[in-house]
C-alpha cells in the first residue's frame, strides 16, 4: 500500500470457534485486531501489528489486504495461532470461554516501525497493560489513543490498567468492566470515579443496550442499533471501537460533535458485525449501508425539543 | 376540583416498605396509581379509582389532593389497606419481593362514575387483566388508552393480557414480561413477535437501559436519564407512564414527534422518581425541573446527520 495509514491498531488475530443459538464457526478469522481493522477500513486506512502462527491461512491474510489493510506489522511467529473457542446462550449477554490457547501470543511484542510510530490514530486493543504502555511510549505525539482492556487484566494489574487509562484519550470498557475497576456497581458513578482515578475520557459499552461517552465536560449516551438477525456478538466491541475510531481519523477533529457521530459510527459497525459469524458482514458491508445504518440510529433516537409547558 | 379531568388511572395505592442500600422506608405511600398520579399531575389534571384500607393515612391522601389529584374514585373499603414489603441488592436491577398483603386490594372491584368513563386519556396500571378489560368496556370512546401489566398476570391468564393488549393503544411492558408473553428471548424479535399478536404498539422497559417504543409504523429507543443520587427504583416504570401519557393527553395529540417527547417526558419523571423513596420527589419537582431534566436528556442523546463519505 502507497499511502500512509491513518490508523494503527495493536491486537490479536485469532482463530475463533464459537457456536450460537444460531449456528456455528470452527477456526473462523477472529482477534480484536481483525474485527477492528474490517470496521474502521471502511472510513480510514488501517495499519495492523500482531502475531499469527506459521499455521495462519492465506486466505485471511487475504481478506485483510482486500479491505486496504497494511499487513506490514502481522509477525508470523514460529508455532501455531491465538486460538479461543466459545459459546453463548439463548440471550446472547455474555461469552462462556470454552478454551483459550494463546499459542504464539503469549510471547507476542510488539515490534513498530518508523511509519507505525507516526500514525496519528492508535486504538490499544486488549492485550497485556504492559505491553499497551510499551506501544504509547514508542508513539510520536499521536492526535488521538483509544484503549480497550479485560477484566483478566483488571484481576492481575489494575494499576497498570489506569496507567493506561491515565495516558490514552478515550478508554472503552464494558460495564463489568468499569464496575471492576472503578469498585462501584452503579455504573453512571463508576464513570465519575474513573475520571476521578485520571481518565481523560471513558466509553462504557451496554451490549445489547447501547455505549454512553464520559469526560469532564461532555455525556453522550448512543442506544445499540437494534439488530432483528443477532447472529454472533463476538467482535462487537472491537467493531465498534473500529467505526468509533474510523469516523475520528476520516473527520481529522475531536470535538464534541464528531465524537458524537463517532458513536453513531461504532454502534452501526457493531450491529453489521453481530449479523454474522466471524467479520463476515463487515467485510461485505459499504459506506452505502454503514450511512443508511447511522441515519436509522438518528431515526431512532432523535426527538424535538419543543415547548411543554 | 371543578375542571374535568384528562387522564383516568385505574390502579393500586399502597403502603410499602423498602429497603435499598442507600437506606429504608416504612409504611411509605406507594403503589402504581400514586406514582402514576404524582407524575402525570405535572402535566395534566388526573382522576384516580382505587382503593384504601381504614387505615389509610389522611396526609397521603392530602399530599395527593395538593396535586390537584381528583380522588372522587379513591374507594375507602373495610379492612387494611395493601401493603408490600421489599428490598434492592446492591444494582437495583430488581425488586426482591419479601411480603404482598392484598387486604382490601383483593377485592377491588374499579367503580367508574359517569364523568370517569368520558376521560380522554386512560391508564390500566397492573392490576389482573380481567379488571383492566371491565373498565375498557366502560369507557365512551377515550382517545388513548395505556396499559401496564406484571409477570403474575402472563403467568396467570396471558390469553387475557393479550386481550388487553389488542385493545388498548399503547401497551408497557418490562423486558422480562415481555419475553415471557412473546415467549422470545431476544428483545427486538420480542417485540415484533408482539406486534404480530395484535398489540397495536408496545413500550419495553429496560430500567437503567431505557425503553422502546415499537409499532408497525414507529420505533423509537430512549435511554434512560442517568442518576446519579439512586436511592429507590420503586415506582420507575409507573412514572415514566405518567410522564408520557400526561404529555400526551399535554398535547393532545399523538402522532411520531409527540409520542418521542412523551417517552423524554416518561424518561424525565422515572429519573427523578427513583432519586427518593417514595414519590417525594415526583411531588417537590416542577415544570422548571422537569423541562431542564428533558432538556439534559436532548443533549445526551442529540447527534447531527452530518455527511461522512
Amino acid at each position: 500500500m502507497s499511502s500512509a495509514s491513518r490508523i494503527l491498531v495493536v491486537g490479536s488475530v485469532a482463530l475463533d470457534s464459537v457456536r450460537t443459538p444460531y449456528g456455528e464457526a470452527v477456526e473462523a478469522l477472529g482477534g480484536s485486531a481483525s474485527y477492528f481493522s474490517f470496521s474502521a477500513s471502511h472510513f480510514s486506512k488501517v495499519a495492523l501489528v500482531a502475531v499469527v502462527g506459521q499455521d495462519f491461512p492465506a486466505e485471511h491474510r487475504e481478506a485483510l489486504e482486500r479491505r486496504g489493510v497494511d499487513l506490514g506489522g502481522l509477525e508470523t511467529a514460529e508455532g501455531r495461532t491465538f486460538r479461543w473457542r466459545g459459546e453463548y446462550m439463548a440471550e446472547l449477554g455474555h461469552a462462556h470461554t470454552l478454551e483459550t490457547q494463546l499459542n504464539v501470543f503469549s510471547t507476542f511484542h510488539p515490534h513498530l516501525d518508523a511509519q507505525h510510530r507516526r500514525t496519528p490514530y492508535v486504538f490499544l486493543a486488549n492485550i497485556d497493560p504492559d505491553l499497551q504502555l510499551e506501544v504509547l511510549g514508542q508513539m510520536e505525539s499521536p492526535k488521538l489513543v483509544l484503549s480497550d482492556t479485560m477484566n483478566y487484566w483488571i484481576a492481575r494489574k489494575p494499576d497498570r490498567v489506569i496507567e493506561v487509562l491515565r495516558r490514552v484519550d478515550v478508554a472503552l470498557l464494558n460495564e463489568e468492566e468499569a464496575r471492576a475497576l472503578a469498585g462501584e456497581t452503579q455504573l453512571v458513578r463508576a464513570a465519575d470515579r474513573l475520571l476521578d482515578q485520571g481518565a481523560k475520557s471513558v466509553i462504557i459499552k451496554k451490549g445489547e443496550h447501547g455505549a454512553l461517552f464520559r469526560s469532564r465536560h461532555e455525556r453522550f449516551i448512543t442506544p445499540a442499533f437494534p439488530v432483528e438477525a443477532l447472529t454472533d456478538p463476538t467482535g462487537a466491541g472491537d467493531s465498534f471501537a473500529g467505526g468509533f475510531l474510523g469516523m475520528l481519523a476520516r473527520a481529522g477533529e475531536h470535538d464534541g460533535d464528531t465524537l458524537r457521530q463517532a458513536m453513531a459510527c461504532g454502534t452501526a459497525m457493531a450491529s453489521l458485525a453481530i449479523e454474522s459469524f466471524s467479520p463476515r458482514r463487515l467485510i461485505e458491508t459499504d459506506t452505502g449501508e454503514i450511512t443508511t445504518r447511522v441515519e436509522q440510529l438518528h431515526g431512532m433516537v432523535h426527538f424535538d425539543l419543543r415547548p411543554m409547558f
